[in-house]
């Protein structure tokens, strides 16, 4: 399988710019043979706004962006397209909007069969997952299904933040909404992201990358941590 | 209209027992002629487990306490109910359930027309509204559709959390959440009920009860406050 992702918890980190945690990873996975991205916006409402500060950043990186949302034909454009990127916001206006622009199949179709690069930072990484069923957004919009472009077999947690025990909230923590997704019948493993890491997959290969270490949900077994720098290979097998 | 509404923004506040905050504003609402209260436990996994917290509590405040888990019939229950509690936990299993099992008619239909008492806390507070698009719960099943209860023509966020100034975590507040909402088109009042906080509403009439302040955010309009005991009656106009 040609496959090639990379797979950010987050766009931006405490204290530093846009991408700018992730900047190195992101060349070193783009190469110098890719010389436009294509962007898909629609995570965020203000579409052109969005564009341009993902074009300012990838052009200090050396990349030209063409949006999705600039073009009349969207899934022409994915056809063409020498590589993605999907960037992060709301993961149910993004699901929606794929849906409503049938990309969802054309993606899946380019990055599997193709072999093309796909980035994806928050919601952009969400929906490249079996599923967005452990996305931390707010249902602002009802998409049509919670299935995803489904590039790996399992889900992600971005953002993963673990639980303060000075909080005085009573909502649940992210470790306890994991486990209540884990309640359901067939629900495979979910990769907890902490802000500042991310995945990277070359094929049937799978390497956590980043400062900090990521914590994997499995339904029916131990919860385990994993460091920067782990194999995470294994969870490119279908049958986790 | 009889409708008559307790709608609890959490089910336990910090350092205090199941419902304890509002064990006072409970037995004001249900009163002296309701003797059983019909409770809906689908938020969460161990639906037995759950009624026996709802129930211990119940009785300590002079109620016997039903779950329409343990009826052959639900729908035949919800018609015999003299009242309805409707816990929290996570919102769109609650609402699925709701569905599959043919309630949501039948309660909109009971407590509007025939005035049966309605109580929910969290999840049981999001149901009650137009849409479960405010709800803070992770997506971890599909409901048929996000369109609730509708008791009242408005949204609620409970749980709703100030921004911490001194959080490094890069998720979206709670409000930037809520202002992506309302960047949809003709998308309702989102009334944010802080923990300790509830909405009591009597036929036309609505007041806020509790311990804290109440947030309102409406499409296209400044943010505004409002105080334990304020008079939010405005809110039950279908025109907001
Ligand atoms: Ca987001
Ligand atoms: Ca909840």
């Amino acid at each position: 399988m040609k496959r090639r992702l990379l797979l950010v918890s987050n766009s931006t980190l405490h204290g530093g710019g846009y991408l700018q945690h992730c900047q190195q990873q992101i060349q070193d996975f783009f190469g110098k043979n890719v010389k436009r991205i294509l962007f898909v916006p629609y995570a965020l409402h203000d579409r052109d706004a969005y564009t341009k500060t993902a074009r300012d950043k990838f052009k200090t990186l050396g990349y030209e962006v063409d949006s999705v949302h600039e073009t009349p034909d969207p899934v022409d454009a994915v056809r063409k397209a020498e590589g993605i990127f999907i960037g992060g916001g709301n993961t149910f206006r993004l699901l929606k909007a794929l849906y409503d622009s049938k990309l969802v199949t054309e993606i899946r179709k380019r990055v599997l069969e193709d072999g093309i690069p796909y980035m994806g930072s928050s919601a952009g990484t969400n929906v490249s997952t079996i599923s967005i069923n452990t996305t931390n957004d707010m249902p602002i919009v009802y998409p049509p299904t919670f299935a995803a472009i489904g590039l790996v077999p399992f889900n992600i947690n971005p953002h993963f933040l673990d639980a303060d025990p000075n909080s005085k909230h009573m909502g649940e923590t992210r470790e306890q909404r994991i486990v209540q997704y884990h309640e359901e019948l067939d629900t495979p493993c979910v990769l907890g992201l902490r802000e500042g890491s991310m995945l990277l997959v070359e094929g049937n290969k799978a390497t956590l990358l980043g400062s900090t270490k990521a914590r994997l949900f499995q339904r029916g077994k131990q919860t385990t941590e994993h460091d920067p720098g782990s194999d995470l290979s294994f969870l490119l097998t279908e049958a986790q």
